[in-house]
Parts: structure tokens; sequence; C-alpha cells
């Protein structure tokens, strides 16, 4: 029953979302001609072409001495604090989530946020301003450290205290996560299972969302990307935003055509002091206006993806992990 | 007599490929107008200027534990289960080939598919998409694993039953191959010479295929390329898609020029779950189109080529590595 | 007393600055006409809607031995000369500060010049230079070394001989400090509040100026930047100047729009033999012409800023290090 | 004498490389409106604005086991032969150096290549053709190993053995020199005068040719570059070939404006494997094409601006490695 509620109101977003678009289409009129004409079977609902759903991650404080920055290549000792580094990481509470919550509202996009429980205690806040904002928050730990070395009770422990702690800050139980690194291990989505959770996003393997079992019962993987995400500038050298810029429309243009004919969803990530940027989120503009010249494109959180896909016998069943989730 | 059929084949072949450039050929009218007069005389059949050959590495779930990939920067103990780097080779399997062969069919062109034996056997579904599609199966071993390393007998089984497997499956039997990161041995081509191969493509030395003596016999290098290459992207960063385009675009049309006066071939190659992503196939489509601008442009798959070439007085001999070959 | 005289300076100087824009004023009501309206309320003297702040670092002959380099990536033994690496170096004071300060005459760009001690020892005509050019003279250290490690005393010597001796050559006491590699210690900023220091830059967690509590009185930090800063090319590869062009643009483009409505600074960073290259100062150039496009951008001396936003009750205040500053 | 002669000549072969640019006349005439009058006073002969100097290093063979290549990440056991890794360094004897021989040919270029002695032996036929091209044969070593660790005596003799080897096959005698790597030793500069060497490039410190005293006679250095250098891609990866066309067009532009005050010049670099590639050709000829739009830009060997300068009083000195070379 709750299901059908949380339905009616995606309609209803959804078609908000779509009416959005319609701005810009005297330039799409003249565009699409030369397009194929697409099927009259529809993947998604409302006759959405293709789904984009963003992921925006805050980690700020949540990190381990010496995580990866621009710095970490050449660390300090041991117990040195390494100041330039920490102000690097405080960006991202300071600025970056705030910034990109800008971005959000004035396109109107909700994102899934995965929040760091000691960032949402250090910056209750921030954490706060996403949740006002209509956006998921989901789960990514009690830190910003590794998971796939612990057993079951201390990965459970390591899960259940993110979500709580965000859950008493917020108001909002997560039912997403998102392991640091992706680096799940073996017994993660039983952990998961066993805490409610409905869907993970740690796992490159489709461009669609898909179940998996888990203990017999359905558990949603909505893939994530490295493709379309910052974190390949957390090195900060070597690359520059109109490079993502120009990942995120190629990857864009081949995704919208398939989806004519199949399910596609197309996955981005943010994280605060990487994504955060005033470049990044230039580059990040420039795209959304890009996708404003077709028809049928459609941002949305992940937790109304899961929610959608759990019980449609359309979504594709991929077992791959089984011998870990009996 | 065997090659005189083929030829025959081939050359209706390329008469398809030729008449299907002619869509543009409007447009080509008025930007020619400007270029070289090319030479009378030809080297490649049907006057082509330029051949093409495509090389699609299927090798999902062939690879070994910490097979390089976005992860195995910082790997995680042996024996621990790499999950998300795991669901990042499944994408091969799942997505990269099949969208592969989508844009193969749309513009009908025919590759070369290097097919790992432990991939087909875990989706022999995927290796017979590949083989009905009309691709050649080239082989490229049991398993995605150093070659360099065997002794004579080791590495003919390791040959022998890649081929065998793939063939059980697809019906087709291989006669290219190519090495695991190119890293073949001295001992590698009088492997492939018992097995019954004409041609491999571990070799960067030419732009065009050439003859090297086996045992005293002709075996075939087609050469292979890293530059235009998905695999400058096997880390997953400090890279983007428009840098492949550029560079395809630059080759070629360096290449195009150089084929009015002399043979040359262009080697282009993609690895299932780097190359089958949205991104990189919408470069590629996009570098298709660019190359219908030109006249003369063929796409052959590299057992054609081989055949062709064997025994054609104008292939060149390059015997640089005789002492492995005697 | 003294500040007031400088913010009248300050005025004087932002006028002229604005006035030189109006050259491109047609350009730009064309432009304009789409752009929001901006507030009324405006954060920086004479409706300035963005500073920009680009720093000049002068270190020649300051680094120590297999300091970063293009060669240091494979260093030869110790105490051998590394001849390329040195003249590499030397770039610095014999072409890349004259070609940097020529650029900033052109366009009447005063900047921040941090300036290692033992360089101006090496180039005193260099040093003179740029403090002829009215460009501010801060601080860089004695020598281009290692800052984190030292003990208060040897910290504070460190810092002060490096003033002293620019201060010698050039007339100007340094108010402003830069650490090598951004890296100072837990001790630092109560060292620079002793020798009489304004501000220091080492912070990359604000796109604005704030104050932090030093011993309970206000010190500025004028944030620096990792991402417009010609630094990310010290290895000299994978990389080429049209990407930070891309860089500056995207960055300038979104904290101009922020601009309007709150108070933002755009930092940039040169290294003397880094960006002092041809390729870098064009890339500069048509970064700067792209910012003539826009009213109320003002180039400014960090010193001038520091002065106008230490006693400016709208500055944000940020003690995230307290625990070190007490 | 000698010089008078050879300066005659020059300046015939100027005349005739700038007369060829008027075929592009109408363009520039255009162009050309809006650019800042040049001063009167020239530093080049003929009133040209700016020299180009290419360097053509030709080392096929010459590489010791294990030489930086796209292999030489994850290098085989000592004694493995790594034929692929071969194979890649052939590319510059088979195809690389006759590629750029082509265009240097159609556009009238003469550059000088570095030609290591052991390249010779094994390609004389490639050496021959780079001769009789009218290209400066310049030395570059017996083979392409370490010179910085030698001792005096053997450092002379590595080095006479290459020039000696060279002459022997090409008849001409090498007056500059390249170290590997650019990284000679303390005894070089003496060794390359002992030799009767006029110059060598192993230097970065300036953008312009300058003399350098040698046991008190004047030497001449001809500054290198690693910014418009194909060995940045030496790895290949993470880089594409328009990225160097952007590198070689921001420095033309801004070294092109200066040549109108002072003397100038641009330094390019390609490697034969590297740089004879069809893509990095395409770049470099639209880059000619590009510096073909400006008046009074000359391609010069580096021998001939050796000599112009050797005695020429507006040449600058610099001995920042006298304690060296006395």
């Amino acid at each position: 029953m709750k299901y059908i509620k949380q339905s009616v109101l995606l309609l209803a977003s959804t078609i908000v979302l779509m009416s959005f678009s319609d701005h810009d289409k005297d330039k799409r009129a003249k565009k699409d001609q030369h397009e194929t004409p697409t099927s009259t079977k529809k993947y998604w609902p409302n006759g959405a072409q293709l789904v984009i759903s963003v992921s925006m991650q805050f980690e700020t404080g949540g990190q381990p001495e010496g995580a990866e920055s621009p710095f970490s290549g050449t660390p300090l000792p041991k117990g040195q604090p390494d100041l330039p580094a920490e102000s690097w990481y405080r960006y991202g509470g300071n600025e970056g989530i705030y910034r990109m919550l800008d971005l959000w509202k004035k396109y109107d996009i909700k994102v899934t946020s995965h929040v760091v429980g000691t960032a949402a205690e250090k910056y209750p806040e921030v954490a706060n301003a996403i949740a006002n904002g209509g956006h998921e928050i989901a789960a990514h730990g009690i830190a910003w450290d590794n998971q796939w070395n612990k057993n079951y009770a201390d990965e459970l422990n390591f899960v259940k205290q993110g979500v709580d702690v965000v859950e008493k800050i917020t108001g909002k139980k997560a039912v997403g996560y998102n392991a640091n690194w992706l680096r799940r291990g073996p017994n993660t989505l039983k952990v998961l299972q066993e805490l409610g959770f409905l869907y993970h996003i740690d796992d490159l393997s489709h461009d669609e969302p898909f179940i998996t079992k888990v203990k017999g019962k359905n558990f949603v993987v909505i893939p994530y990307t490295l493709r379309n995400n910052d974190i390949v500038n957390i090195e900060g050298k070597h690359w520059s935003p109109d490079q993502f810029l120009n990942q995120l429309k190629f990857e864009f243009d081949r995704l919208y055509e398939e989806g004519a004919s199949k399910r596609r969803m197309m996955s981005i990530s943010f994280h605060d002091r990487i994504g955060g940027t005033p470049a990044m989120m230039h580059a990040m503009e420039e795209f959304i206006k890009y996708t404003k010249e077709k028809q049928g494109v459609v941002f949305m959180r992940k937790d109304d993806i899961a929610k959608m896909v759990m019980n449609d016998p359309d979504t594709p069943v991929d077992n791959s992990e089984e011998k870990f989730n009996k």
C-alpha cells in the first residue's frame, strides 16, 4: 500500500519535471525532426526515455588521517596534522554542498545524497539543508573508512551507526547504501537487508537498475559510475572540467538513443569537495541545459527508482554474486 | 583454390561497403575538390584507399584475481574478493559487447573479436552473438593471463584450449591471435603456426600488414595499436572520450592521405568493459560518420586481410625476429 | 589611520581598473541583456561583482636538490648534479617572471608575488622588477623547503630570514605568507602573527577571504587554489595549456554568477618556471580578455584584500583550527 | 672565413623559406591589421620575427633492454625479450622517420636530427635518407643510454664513437649534441668542446640561443623543450594529439608576439616512434599551416643557428654552470 502512494507522488513529480523542460520546446522541435521515431513501449513512467540519477556524497570531516587528496601522494608522518589537506576537505561542508544544492534547486532536480555519519555530526546544518531540499538521505557508513575488512557484526554496527546518527539529525532513515570506494565485502548485502535497506549502488555491471536475490528476497542494485564521477579528479591534476562535460555529453547521447528501445539509466556522481567546486558545477549546469534539448529526460532520486523497479516484472535479475548472498 | 573463393566473397562485401558510403556523396563532392588527385595504382581491392580494421576483445570472466581495473591500483589482500572490480568486468558481457554489436550492425561493419576461452564458457550467448553477427572469432588464450612465461608445451596447450573451447561454442575456429597485453614469448609464432593460425596482431612496428617467416613459411602480422585503443583508459581516469575521438580523427586524416600512394591500414581496438561504454561508442559512431566523408574507406576483418596479403608479392617481409622463428 | 589611506588608494586603483574594462562595453551590452539582474547589495568596493587575485611564485634558485620537476620522477644519486633539472628551474628567473610582468603591465594588473629568500638573493634584479612593477612582495620562506617539520623557534627563524632578505633587496616588508606546498605546521599562524603578518594563503576551505582567531586576534586567510594553479603541470606531462584556460573559464563563469549575491573571490596561481612559459601566459591572456566581457571584475593584490576584510563585520570567521591557534 | 660563406648560404635559404610563405598573403593581410606594428630592429636575419627549430630523434635499435615505452611500467624479468616493446621501437625506423621526412619535404623544412650511433648502424638507409634530405645530422651518443654517470674518458669515448659511426655512414660530422634524457654530466661540455662540437641542446633555461664559456671559449646552447616535445607521451596514455597541437599553437602565439621586440626561438621535438605516428604528424602539419598565417616565421637547423649566434655580440652569455666548465 505504501508503494502505491509513493508511485502517485513520483508520478506527480515526474510530470512537473517533464513540463519544466518545455521551455526549450521550439529549439527541440526543429532538432528532433531528424531523429528516429521512438518505439511505443516505454520503460519508465510517463513515457520518459532516459532517467538520470545524481549522487552527491557528503563526507566532510568523516575522512581518516591521510585520506586521498591532492596531498596524499606525499604523506606526512603519522600523527602530523596535514593542515592544507584538512582545509581541502572542509571545502565540501563550507562551499561544495551548498553550491550543489543551489544548482539542484535552480533546475528542480532531486538527488540522492550519501551522507557519512560523522560528517552529519560535524555539520548538522549541512545535512539538514540537504534533507530540507527534498533530496534523498542515503547511507555511507558512520565514517569514510574501509568496510570490506569487517566481520558481519562489526560491519552491521558500522552501517547502523551511520544510519542512526543521520536519522537523529535529519529525521530521515536511509534505504540506500554506498560503501567507501564501492568496496563492500561478501556480507554487505545481507547486512543491508537485515537493516531494512532497499538498494545499494556499489556495482558497475549494468546501465539500468536490476534485482539480485539476497536470502531469497529481492534486493535492488542501482549501478553506480566511475565514468561520470568527479572522483576521477581526486588527485587534482592531469584533468580539466571540460573533459567531464564531454564525458557526460558523450555518455548521454548514446544512452538517450538506446532509451528509445530499452530501459536505460545514467548515473552521475559528485563528492562535496570535488564536484562542489565552481568549475565542476558550471560543467554540470552546461550538461543539464544540454539534456533539456531532448524530450523525456527525467532526473530521479535512487529511492524512488528502487521502489519503482523492486516489484516490476520487467526488471532484470542478476545473481552473479549469489554465493555470497544465500 | 580456397583463397580465390574468399577473395570473391571479399570483393563482394567490399562493394557493398563502398556503396553504403554513397549516402554522403553530395557533401563529399564539395569537400574533395581541394584534395590531391590520387595515384592510379591501388594497394587494396576495388580501389580502396584505406582499410580500417577493428578489434573487439571479449574477456569478461577470463580475468585473474587482481586484474587491471580502476581498482587494481589499491589491491585488496589476496583471496579477498574485490566485488566492485568484478562487477566492473561483468559490464563487458552484460552491456559492452552488445552495445558494440549494435553499432557494427548499424553501419554494416565486420570486426575481429578476440575471445578469451573462459569468457566464452561463462557467456556462450555473447560469443554466439558475436559469431552470428558475421564477425571474426579470433583467439585470445584460454584465460586472460600471462603467456610470455610459459614453455613451448604449456603455451601450445594454453592457446589450443582457448581455440577449442570457443570453437565448440560458436562453431568457428580461430586463425588469428592476440596475446594478453600483446606479450607473446619467443615461441609464440611457432606455436601458432603449429596450430594452423594464419596471423597474429601483437606487433606495433608498421602501419600495414606484413609477412614474417616462421620456420621458413609465410606468417602474417597485422599490426595492432596502442594509440587507437581504449586500453589507454583501463585505469579510468585522467582522460575523456573526446580525446579518443580526436586521436582517431588525427590518425585517420594522415593515413588516408598516405593511402593514396601506399598500402596503409588503420587499427582500432575496443575491450568489452571499456570501449563498450556509452561514451566510447558515441565517440566511435562520430568517427565512423567522419570516415564516411571520404571515398574508398573500407572496414575489414583481420582474417580477410590475412588471406589477401598472405601470398601477395606486394606485401612487405620483415624478419626482425628471425632468431626466434627458425 | 594607515588603513584609511590605503582604502582610498585602493578605491582609486579599483576605479582605474573598472574603467579600463570599458573598452568592451558595446560587446558586453548585447551580451548582458540575458543575464539575471544583480542584487543591490555589494560585497566588494565600488560595486565589484568578483575579485580575482593572482599569485606569482618566485622560487628560482631556492629549490633543494632533487626538488620536484619533470626530472624528479627518476632521481639521480644524491650529490650528482641534475643539470637539465637545474636549467629547468633557472627558466623562472631568466624568462618566466619577466614574461608575467609584461602581461600584468599590459592589462594593468597588480599581483601578489611570493618570493623565496634565496631566490631574491640570487636574482635581486628580478625581485626588484617585481616590486617596481607595483606588485605585492609576500613571503615564501628563506628557501623552498619543508616547513611543517620545524619547531617554533626554527620556523620563526625560517620565515623571518626570508622576510628580512627580501626586504633588504626590495625595500618591501611582507605581510602575507605562503608555505612550501601549502604545508604549514601547527605553529605557523602564531609564528606569522608574532612577525607582524596580516594574512596567509595556505587554506583551501572557502571561496572568499575569512578571519581566523590567532591568540584571540583577527588573522586573515585568503584561500589559495590547487585548481587554477599551474602546479598541476609540475611533472610536465599528461596535460596541455588549453585545459588550464578551460578550467579558468569554467571557474570564472560560476563564481561571477555567484558574486551577484555573495562575496566571491577567485584565486589563480603561477610559478615562475611553469606559469611563466609562453603557452601558459597565452592561456592567461585569453582568460583576462574573457573576464573583460563582464562588468565588475577587479584584479587585486592580497595585501589590499587583507586590509579591506580584516575589520569588515561582513567577513566570515572560521576557527576550525583553533586548537592550534590559542 | 668559413662562417661568412655559411651565412650567405643561410641567407639564401632563409629568403627561399620566407617567400614560400607568401602563398597565404591575402589571408594574412586582413589578419594582420589588428596587430601591433613591429619595431624596426630585427633579431634574426632578413627581418624574421620568430625562428622555429625542430629536433627529430632517430633512436630505433639504440635503446637498452627495458627502455621506456608503454610496456616499461610493468617490466619483464631481466633477459626475457619484451617482443611487443621491441616492435614498438622498430616503428621509428620503419615508419616514423620516413613519415616525418615526407612532411618536412612537403613544407621545405630542414630539421636537426639527433642520431644514435647504433640506430644508424642498424638502419643505415634511414640515416642516409635523413642526411640526403638536407637535414642536420647531430649526435646523440653511440647508444641511447645513461651518460651522466661516466667518467671523462668514458664519456668522450661514448660521444666520439657515436659521431664516428654516423659520419662513416652518412658522411656528415655532427657539431651539435643531445644527451639521453638531457642528462649530461659535469664534464659533458668540456668533452664536446674537445671533440669540436659547436653547441648542445640539453638546457631549458631560455627561449633563445645563448653562449656559455667552456674553458674560456664560446660554446653555444640552443635550448631544448619538454613542452613542445612528443616525449610527454612516451607512456602512451592520458593524452591525445590535439593537446599537442594546442600546446604548439599557444606557445607560438606568445613567442611570435614577443619576437617583435626581442630574439625568440621556438623549439619542437619529435622522437621517431612517438612523433612519427600518423596522428602526431597530422597535428604538426596543422601547426605548420597555422604558422604560415603569420609573416616572418622561419624554420632553421640548429647548426645554422649556432653558427649565426656564436660570434654575434647580441647573443646573451649565461655562465650559470661555470664551476663545471673551467
